[in-house]
């Protein structure tokens, strides 16, 4: 376990990666942390003939429109106000950018965030709105996470993590706590898989509850699972997927999500683009909800029939972001 | 007060109107008998800097994408299987019908929906999905109206009323108890306003805890606010509008919501189709909800300054079954 923890530092700030990573980490202190920037959000029912109870978590309509506030939340209210008071750097392929750009608004503290070319322009647009710099980092995800951990080195600035950080992971896993709350008899949790923080974090929340968590990746971003597969983190290309909020690498130097994947996760689902893009179409059509590719990725794996629940469960619905040309695009 | 309460008989049912149309109305044994049929809706924040907390109650994620499926379901259910078995009829611009169609199918009862030439194509196409019977029926909601009473009377059917009915009334009140749980320091609530049953509905329920009824006319579907100002039901022609949810007239014997609005509506808001319009795309892009012109008026009402909290609010958006094209068209 190392030499106890160091959270809160201002780095990537965390112990080694292990079996173990969930211990120590507090979710109910950080539900009540972040209850004045991130909303408790709305489990709806899912229609579905002949299984057992389904329903979805709605982190597609959490503030800023994706779950990744929360992580950001209790990231910052982590670090002491002089920590923070100089501004934060975040890497970001949209939601995390825009989640740390709100809440560093909220919070009065400057935000610089890095992003691929390959953003989404409606994304980008947010993270603007919100005043944060916004600093185009190059082709891929890595890239724009080595220029923001640059940056945040040389301006001596904590770097907020999308996910590879205890702080981060914590706040996520808030969401499972909520779920137990509004779904008591939930056994399954289908999670969208990329980084891992909420993976991590539903997982640990729930740990001790019995309840499985399903991973649902996508084909084309699926670097955790292959990571898993090879028995390592493990670097691959950035290719183009409609579920873009899934894409990017999971560090090679990972420290704790990789360890955490592999301690939570009980069963692993891959879905295709085109699986992607029909769950897009079909949630709006049936459901009326507006939601993004990769935060459609478990709806796209229960009706593709790749994931068959085996108990009452909950899908992670977890943004909704999408950019208004390409849901036309889908839609028509 | 009449002769007691007839309710249940299989008609449009119910006392003459006059004060106290609302007396006897059992909200809590509605809630508990729908319960299986209409979900519990979420009520998710709404960020506006500067103002008392405002909510969105989402009757747009209601089962059938309307809040209707409650006042369908009360009515059915309060029917004896005999009354129910042969059929129900009901006229509808839209929602009520799909409502209706979508209990009876679960109900296993053969449903009639009779509807104006210009309802919605996407909400003709659920109906059918619902496995009803659709009669088109003249160019008016009225006309519609009229065909369902005599096909109900030629039949001996049990007419299901989209408003002016106390089951419909003490169904669409059930609304009201879900918001006090979710929103405990509600002061006022938003409601869209059109034959009133729902108004009605969520005014009774919320009569003695001091709660102000903000009612929405759309300026085009405004028959309801225009009959209380001339002091009776009285007749206009429908005019086209973005919010066709809310076209259709109230009739000139009606028998319930008429004096129930006159009682429970504290104030009275209209807003144009520019509003409603500028509504649903705001909606969409700033909090990702799908949100049809008649659903939209609370929001139109609040974001074009015509209303202004003067407390804790609860905006009811109503429903999501907007045409594909026509949102589609809004956004581009």
């Amino acid at each position: 376990m190392g030499d106890g923890p160091d959270r809160g530092t201002g780095g990537v700030g965390g112990r080694p990666g292990s079996p173990g990573v969930g211990e120590g980490l507090d979710f109910a202190r950080a539900r009540s942390r972040i209850g004045g920037l991130a909303w408790k959000t709305p489990v709806v029912p899912l229609d579905l003939p002949g299984a057992p109870p389904v329903a979805m978590k709605l982190e597609s309509l959490q503030r800023t429109g994706s779950f990744k506030v929360r992580g950001a939340a209790n990231k910052l209210l982590a670090l002491t106000p002089g920590e923070r008071a100089g501004g934060v750097v975040a890497a970001s392929s949209g939601n995390h950018g825009r989640a740390v750009a709100e809440v560093a608004r909220r919070l009065g503290v400057p935000a610089t965030v890095c992003v691929p070319d390959w953003v989404d322009p409606s994304k980008l647009r947010d993270i603007r709105a919100a005043a944060a710099r916004v600093v185009s980092a190059g082709s891929s995800y890595d890239e724009a996470e080595e220029r923001a951990t640059d940056i945040a080195a040389k301006q001596g600035k904590p770097l907020v993590h999308p996910f590879d950080d205890l702080d981060v992971i914590e706040g996520q896993g808030t969401v499972g706590l909520e779920i137990v709350d509004q779904f008591p008899g939930v056994e399954e949790v289908v999670v969208p898989l990329s980084g891992g923080g909420l993976v991590a974090g539903i997982g640990y929340a729930l740990k001790d509850r019995g309840v499985r968590i399903v991973a649902v990746s996508a084909r084309r971003a699926a670097v955790m699972a292959r990571s898993i597969g090879y028995g390592r983190p493990t670097r691959f290309p950035d290719e183009r997927t409609v579920a873009s909020a899934l894409s990017g690498g999971i560090g090679l130097d990972n420290r704790f999500t990789f360890a955490a994947c592999n301690e939570v996760v009980s069963s692993h689902v891959t879905v295709s683009e085109r699986d992607i893009e029909s769950a897009i179409r079909r949630a709006f059509r049936e459901c009326r909800l507006v939601v993004e590719g990769g935060g459609a990725v478990g709806l796209a794996a229960l009706w593709s029939g790749r994931y068959r629940p085996r108990g009452g469960a909950v899908l992670m619905v977890t943004g909704s972001n999408i950019d208004r040309l390409l849901l036309g695009s889908l839609l028509s």
